[in-house]
């Protein structure tokens, strides 16, 4: 299969990394053969090779800050849409940056690379959360995948669980702690620092931002929301259509209360019906202590299904990381292309 | 598709039941029709129809002390065997009791059915803890498929994540509570009852049976624990290979200790690498209480697993009952015969 990154920012270069690292298993195992034929990013500069472009090389330049037009290549000094247009590619990785507000660029690299005939792969909320249904029908009419397993939770099964897991199955409510930053800094406040003091160590340790808005004011865990909202439940509304609390109003007082009735403050993203009326929040909620969500602490994501055939299914795991993240679009391809 | 369920107990009547009420989700979202051809029940008697039986009335006989013989069909008076044999089906379900010794007689019948060249989906634990291998590799001579999500954790997703959502991933170990029972046990005992008094109320609820044995002393965490490591890797190895030990041995004396070292006891079954070495036990084990596992209560299955590229993944939801067991079987189904 021939392979192009849209984007090789930590995301790109996480599969990159494990495509090196699992490319004999790929091909053994599941009968998959794959050269990258090009990798286009706005800072790192782009290269296409029709003839597969060295990874190793690839991660030297990009890790090293050198620009990866000096790959060896064919002439190539287009954007990502040329080299979309160009590559002939089987799959497209799209991993460039959240844009929640417009979902651009990455709906229009998507929309261009399903014109082409290429299978996409994305781990960017955006496009999904704006514009799933429109890029779902165009993959559909062209016979190809839109895939996008890292957009909630990262690797860990969560969109791939939905469709192969519990296929039959009617899901009810779909309730989680989808956001790490934020349940990280409510489990060190529940051991005694302060919001600030918290959110202090959070960004020491690089899981929230200088401007850390999107994690704590619940944006980020609500384009994941919407996700589910719309592939779960066909929805067309958007972000904005939902209610979304942060944490910035819990107090250390407010931990302790809860405390005392046996409770625990998580920050929890659901999607439910309600006759035909599908609704979806971000809110801080005192979950019981009995809950599997309760006993989630640090950076761990996890999400609780609630079906009719298994009643509550939860699925705990890394919500972020280089790897975790890279691994999604890995599982995804092996999705696509590979063997069973 | 042309359906055959051999064995019809609740697990049986739990997928019966499920294919009456998704009949037409089966069919629009999943592109799955069928008819159920044949039911052979050593206790329930037997019925084959070539033009379709109707579920309702079968589990009407079934639930009501008469016979399947009874209901509309060819004749037919042979063994669960003869039924294979003749019922030209596309799929066979076999549900019948587990015998963990000899793996029969279901081994027998998958045999049977894959020589003939049907899919084989099973919830039966023998035949797979005992001749994984063997059947595995008939099934592939075949071209047809041999599944049986339901054998470990029931119809929550542990096989199947394993083999669709950890694609790729190197698994290095396996780790979970794999038998409700004893977590239930455990869990009254944790809240004060003595282990005679929480395996009565077990007992009453219709969690353990009167001779408990095959739960209290670790032997149906052994078979399953014994399914993963020969799924996951490729081990020869039997149940009788592994050490198991069950929760006779745990005191409330101890569990009190294990709480003031901010642990809880589990009975753990597990399956791990060392080197090229498989190993696998099933004993109980002090969990810590920031561990997933810890805060799993009462009947629920829980497993976690260690992969490279996404580290620690915890899956928890049923690990019994007729209508979790029952689905095990129909989200095997729509992966043998299912459009996506």
């Amino acid at each position: 299969m021939r392979l192009l990154f849209i984007g090789f920012g930590t995301v790109g270069q996480g599969l990159a990394e494990l495509l090196i690292r699992k490319k004999e298993l790929l091909s053994k195992t599941y009968g998959l053969d794959f050269q990258v034929v090009g990798i286009a990013d706005k800072i790192k500069g782009s290269v296409y090779n029709p003839e597969g472009i060295n990874l190793h090389d690839a991660l030297d330049k990009a890790g090293g800050g050198g620009s990866l037009s000096d790959l060896p290549g064919a002439k190539f000094d287009g954007d990502a849409l040329d080299m979309i247009q160009q590559a002939e590619a089987d799959v497209m990785f799209e991993a460039t940056y959240t844009d929640i507000e417009t979902g651009e660029p990455a709906t229009s690299h998507i929309r261009k690379a399903l014109d082409c005939g290429m299978h996409v792969v994305t781990t960017n909320k955006g496009p999904v959360a704006l514009n799933y249904k429109d890029l779902e029908r165009l993959a559909e009419e062209k016979g190809v995948r839109f895939l996008f397993e890292g957009t909630v939770m990262s690797g860990t099964p969560l969109i791939n669980f939905i469709r192969e897991n519990l296929a039959g199955c009617d899901i009810r409510e779909i309730k989680g702690i989808l956001n790490g930053t934020t349940n990280y800094i409510l489990t060190r406040m529940e051991e005694g620092l302060s919001y600030d003091e918290a959110l202090k160590k959070a960004q020491e340790l690089g899981y929230a931002e200088a401007v850390p808005d999107a994690d704590v004011l619940g944006w980020d865990a609500l384009a994941k929301v919407t996700i589910l909202a719309k592939y779960v439940f066909q929805t067309d509304k958007n972000p904005s259509d939902f209610l979304c609390e942060g944490i910035t109003g819990i107090t250390m007082a407010s931990i302790a209360e809860a405390k005392a009735r046996n409770k625990r403050f998580k920050l929890i993203g659901k999607v439910w019906r309600e006759g035909n009326i599908v609704k979806a929040s971000v809110a801080p909620e005192e979950i019981d202590m009995s809950h599997p969500l309760a006993s989630i602490m640090g950076a761990t994501n996890a999400v609780t299904f609630t079906t009719d055939a298994l009643g509550d299914v939860t699925v705990v795991g890394p919500g972020a990381g280089k790897e975790a993240t890279g691994y999604s679009m890995l599982v995804d391809l092996i999705a696509i292309g590979g063997r069973r």
